[in-house]
């Protein structure tokens, strides 16, 4: 019973180390790469628009290990107005999801989708998130 | 041998499920209320204010089990402008959030700091993150 004690205390014992462990990998620390973009969309084509941006954004943070986060919104009283919130571990990070297979098929997908599109670069100033940021 | 061998795989076994459940409970759902705040600081006030959001900001986050989530972030090319990407259980713990004494503390420090302040209502359309949402 003794040493079946002790074999348990050592492996709960680790438990708070894997976690922490797993969770820095994905850390989103002050010195990344973000950027925010105001897209306006026609609005016939509004629903194709987001199926598209969606699948694009799931390949991407699924499948490059330097997208860190994309979140995507439209405004509530102009539904044709997205903003997506960017960030990613480094400006070449950024310059190699621009070169993916699925950002491409989602650059040509909404291509007559899009009325207006503006990029802006960002720095952050805070980022606190009750998830591990 | 054989005994042990058996606890430490029920210890192990446990691992992701507890990760699971630790994880879950801050998880950012698409139906939480969402907004975006564009805000304007007089240029000669900039770092007082970002001072003072970085501090509300985190007062926020880890007193309120309602704010989940604040991003702010400012333009690399007119570092006055500040936008905050603000995440919420709901619309009533932004409605709790905004009568606490972090928040009227820094409304009250921020007032002459302000030039201009532009609230944005938004819904999700995705959300996608190496962190768990």
């Amino acid at each position: 019973m003794g040493t079946k004690r002790v074999q348990r205390g050592k492996l709960l014992f680790l438990i708070p180390f894997i976690m922490t462990v797993l969770s820095s990998q994905n850390a989103i620390a002050q010195n990344h790469y973000m950027r925010i973009a105001r897209v306006v969309i026609d609005s016939a084509q509004l629903e194709n628009y987001k199926a598209a941006l969606k699948e694009g954004m799931h390949a991407a943070v699924s499948k490059e290990p330097g997208v860190l986060r994309l979140s995507a919104v439209y405004d509530k009283e102009h539904p044709t107005h997205v903003t997506v919130f960017e960030i990613y571990a480094s400006e070449d990070a950024y310059k190699l999801h621009i070169q993916t297979v699925h950002f491409k098929k989602y650059k040509e997908a909404v291509k007559n989708m899009v009325k207006s599109l503006e990029l802006t670069d960002v720095l952050p100033i805070a980022l606190e998130s009750k998830t591990k940021e």
